[in-house]
């Protein structure tokens, strides 16, 4: 069965983003780091258009956690670092002209924009529906495909506080933030009932994936 | 120069010791595993009487864990269950007849006892005064060896608002307790003048010492 999956990359203390997003820090102050045990990996690079990267179980879980989506959701911050009304020229997000989700992505806001198409099989769709709403059109269109919960922070905050998110993975950076986007604060994540279901650890990240039920 | 350093099993959510702490559970539920990673580890296993266990990466961080220090702060709920005033057949602590201190250890007690002296060079020292006070005594007693803030998490928090710990090693477990006694909630250890000075992933554990200045 389909499942609702999120995959994040965070900080020893806990923090998906670092403080300070702009046009040049899209993940904040240092949040590029949190990705460093992914941008060596063979799946990143082909993903960039470069040959070679590295196997092994860092490759292995940059790999699960793009693929076998059919749908992706993403708050608005996720998308872009414009807030209120879409201007004239329209932002069109980080990725170039061929993004690398290959499917509908739901951008949550409250601010009504026509569909984005662009390369690669990758369209935007900008929805202000609940969150619970905005699942239920992902998971139409994703069909026997899982949906992912791309992000930021608060995204995946409030689908876990809904109860929405099945499987969790970390991707845990040996770095302190200090500041940021918390992913974990408030969170008893037993409590809503996941327990570990994966652990691996490389020389870069240490890997947990949680499972609900 | 002598340094007043703290050693700490925290696992993926930041705490250092779960939740119900007592008699059967010191470390609280499940708090124990926080130290799965040292029970193998050649040095733990000698302090123990036991012979064998593993070089490598873990066993190196145990030894610094317990090795280099002249002096030891612990909180009372550290020493033991016990609360308000000591009882006629007094508590000697979790560790049997010989601790694994070898040096004085300066227990945090509104309440006054006498130094209980043990076996191994250990002698228990209940004192009343500030943190920094007991920091001033125990660097006394330590001489040119380091001071160790043995913890729990209540009394390392206090020691690192204060500015007075000068290296911290964590070591995280791939685990989730969701709740327990937290470390690092409220705390922006770059923000505290702490850097990442050592990291190292080993299969058990992601160890990562942070030194300020």
């Amino acid at each position: 069965m389909a499942k609702v999956r999120a995959a994040l990359g965070i900080s020893a203390d806990g923090f998906g983003a670092g403080p300070e997003q702009s046009l040049n820090d899209p993940l904040g102050k240092r949040g590029r780091e949190l990705h460093d045990w992914q941008f060596g990996t063979r799946t990143f690079q082909t993903m960039i258009g470069r040959e070679g990267g590295s196997e092994g179980m860092d490759n292995d879980f940059c790999a699960r956690s793009m693929r076998g989506f059919g749908a992706f959701i993403m708050g608005r911050n996720m998308f872009g670092p414009i807030r209120g009304d879409w201007p004239a020229e329209a932002w069109d997000g980080w990725w170039g002209p061929n993004p690398p989700y290959h499917a509908p992505v739901f951008v949550l806001t409250h601010h009504p924009r026509q569909t984005l198409v662009m390369e690669g099989g990758n369209s935007f769709r900008f929805v202000s529906g609940s969150i619970g709403d905005v699942l239920e059109q992902a998971k139409a269109a994703a069909g026997d495909l899982d949906v992912k919960i791309a992000g930021g922070m608060s995204t995946v905050r409030q689908y876990l506080r809904a109860g929405l998110i099945d499987e969790l993975h970390f991707a845990i950076s040996p770095m302190f933030l200090g500041r940021g986007e918390s992913l974990l604060e408030g969170f008893d994540l037993p409590a809503l009932g996941f327990s570990v279901t994966e652990k691996a650890l490389t020389d870069t990240a240490m890997h947990v994936v949680l499972t609900k039920g």
